[in-house]
C-alpha cells in the first residue's frame, strides 16, 4: 500500500487530476507547504510519502540552465481566451486562473493557471531574475502530461509587461493568503505571446518545483526576460515574500539531499585521495572541467583555480582562502 | 589530526587569521566554492573537513528573522576611515576593502571589508530583499570574535544609497572574476551610518554564510532597507549572478541537511501516527503553532489550515491540494 502510493507520487500523473485541475470555489484553499525552515523545501518529504521525489528524484526542478540545455525544436503555439480571470493568493504563490490551449510537439494542452515565484526558481547561465512566471498546462488527451511555459522578469525603470500592469491594481485585494478577486477586464497576453516567438525557448524534462515534486514535467523557458516596474515588483514581493525552491542538481545526477548527506563524512577525509572520494560521494553528478585556469598568487599561498568554474574537488589551498559571512 | 582539524573548523577563530585578515596583493584570489549544484551550499562539506559545520552546525546563517530574534540592546558605534578603497571580484562576491573600527557591547572591532549577496541571504518576516551587504569585523583584542553588520537594499525608482552610487561607475572594471580596481575618491558612508541610528538593529549569534560556516558570529542586521536604483542592481546581479546560501533552520535546531536526510523515509510513514513520527525526524526543531486557523472548503475536500503558518505535520488533505510547478 505504501509502495503503491510512492510509485504514484513519483510521476506527474498522480497530481494533476486532483491538483492542477481544481478550481477554487468559494474560499481559496491554501497550500500545506512553505519556504522556511521545517516548512521549507529541505523538509517537504516530511509532508507525506507522496513527496518522496522531493528528496530522491534525479530530474528535479528548478535547475541552472547551462549550455547542456537545448533549445526547443519548435515554438509552443499558445492561444489564450479573452475575458475575466480569477486572481488568487494561495499563501505560497499568487495565481491567475485562465483558460487557453497550447500545441507543442504534436500534442494539445489545456492551460490551467499561471502563478509567480520570487526570486526566480530557474537560473540562466547562473544568473537569477527577481520574478518567474509559470504557465501550467495539462495534456488534453493525456491529462498526466504536464507542460510548464516559464518566463523571467527583470526589474525595469519604465513600464511593466502588460500582464504585470494588469495585475498591479488588483494586488491589494489579494494581499492576504486565502483571498481572491475577479479581474473583469481580463489580461493582455499579446506581448507575452509575441515574446515566445522572438526569444529562444529552452526545453528540458524536470519536475514540479513544489510538493510532490513529481517528475516528467516538460519545461519550456524563454531565455530573454520581460520587464516589471519597481513598484509592482516590490508590492508582489511584499505579498509572496519568498517562494523559490533552491536550485537542484544537474539533470540525471543524485538528488542534492543525498549528496549533502554523503558529503563531508569522516570516512570521506580519512583517506589519501580525498578528491576521488569526494567525487564518489555523488557518483552520478558530472563536474564540468574548468574552462580556463589561471595561477593566482597572494601574500602567503599559491593555488591554481578556475576563473569561471570553482572545482569542488580541488584540494590545494583548502581552508586558506578569504572567508566572509 | 583529523579530529583537531574539525574542532578548529567548528569555531570562527579558525578562519579569521588566514582568511578575513588577508589583503589581496597583485592578482585577486578567487574563492573555491560556488552556488550551483555540486559547487553549491548543499555540498560545501565536500570541499574539506574544515567545512563540517556547513552540514552539522545548529546555529547556522542565514536565517529568517522572526519575532524570536531580539533587537540589539545598543547601537554599534561605527567609524570608517575616508580615502581610497579597493573593489574586488572574488568570483563568489564583489567586495570592498575598507578600514574602520566599530565599538559594540564593550569590545572594539576592526572592519576588514564589506561584500554583497544577491538575493539577500537573510529574510525579515519571511520577506527577502534583492541585495544584502555584510560589513565583516574581527575583534581587536580577540581576533577570533567576528561581528557582521548587515544591511538590506530594496530596488528604488529614484536614487541609490551613496555607497551604491559610488560603486556603480566602477562595476565594469571588476566585471570578471579575479579582477580588482581602486576607487580613489573612496565611498560616502554617511547615510549608512545614519541608518544604523534610525533603523532597528536585530542581533543574533549565527555563522559565516560561506565555507567553513564557522559559528559564533555575531550578526547585527538593520530592519529597514536602503535604496538601490534599477540599473545598479541589474548590473551587480549580472556580475554576481547568484550568491545566496539557502535559509537555514531555526537557531538551535537540527541542521537542515540532517532534517532533509531523515525526512520522508519509509519507516516514517509505515506507522499509524505519521504526524508524531514526522516531528521525531527533526527532534530539536520547534514548529510554531498556527497563529490562526480557518476552515477552507473547496469543491471536493475540506481541510483545516493555517492562514499564515502552514503546518508540515498536518496530515489531513495531504496530496490533495492544488499543485503547481
Amino acid at each position: 500500500m505504501l509502495f503503491k502510493s510512492l510509485v504514484l507520487a513519483s510521476t506527474a500523473s498522480a497530481t494533476c487530476l486532483h491538483g492542477i485541475h481544481k478550481r477554487a470555489t468559494g474560499d481559496v484553499e491554501i497550500s500545506d507547504f512553505g519556504y522556511t525552515a521545517l516548512n521549507g523545501p529541505m523538509n517537504w518529504a516530511s509532508l507525506g510519502p507522496e513527496n518522496e521525489a522531493c528528496k530522491t528524484g534525479k530530474n528535479q526542478s528548478p535547475i541552472n540552465i547551462d549550455d547542456s540545455i537545448e533549445l526547443a525544436a519548435e515554438k509552443p503555439a499558445v492561444t489564450i481566451q479573452e475575458g475575466p480571470v480569477e486572481f488568487l493568493n494561495l499563501g505560497t504563490t499568487i495565481e491567475v486562473v485562465v483558460n487557453g490551449t497550447t500545441s507543442f510537439a504534436g500534442a494539445e494542452f489545456q492551460l490551467a493557471q499561471f502563478h509567480l515565484h520570487t526570486p526566480s526558481e530557474h537560473r540562466i547561465g547562473e544568473e537569477y531574475y527577481p520574478l518567474e512566471m509559470h504557465m501550467v498546462h495539462t495534456g488534453i488527451t493525456d491529462p498526466a502530461a504536464i507542460t510548464v511555459v516559464g518566463f523571467m522578469f527583470q526589474v525595469s525603470k519604465t513600464a511593466s509587461d502588460p500582464i504585470m500592469a494588469g495585475l498591479q491594481p488588483h494586488l491589494a485585494a489579494i494581499a492576504q493568503p486565502g483571498t481572491k478577486t475577479a479581474i473583469e477586464a481580463g489580461l493582455d497576453f499579446s506581448a507575452l505571446l509575441s515574446h515566445i516567438q522572438t526569444s529562444d525557448i529552452f526545453q528540458y524534462s524536470g519536475s514540479l518545483t513544489t510538493p510532490p515534486c513529481s517528475e516528467g514535467v516538460t519545461f519550456l523557458i524563454a531565455r530573454d526576460p520581460l520587464p516589471i516596474d519597481v513598484d509592482t515588483f516590490n508590492e508582489m514581493k511584499s505579498i509572496m515574500k519568498f517562494n523559490s525552491r533552491f536550485t537542484q542538481n544537474t539533470l540525471g545526477a543524485e538528488n542534492l539531499v543525498a549528496v549533502a548527506n554523503a558529503s563531508g563524512t569522516s570516512s570521506q577525509w580519512n583517506v589519501t585521495t580525498p578528491a576521488h572520494h569526494a567525487a564518489a560521494a555523488a557518483p552520478a553528478a558530472p563536474v564540468a572541467a574548468p574552462p580556463a585556469a589561471e595561477h593566482v598568487s597572494s601574500s602567503s599561498i599559491s593555488v591554481t583555480v578556475s576563473a569561471q568554474t570553482p572545482n569542488p574537488h580541488k584540494t590545494k589551498g583548502r581552508g586558506r582562502g578569504r572567508r566572509y559571512a
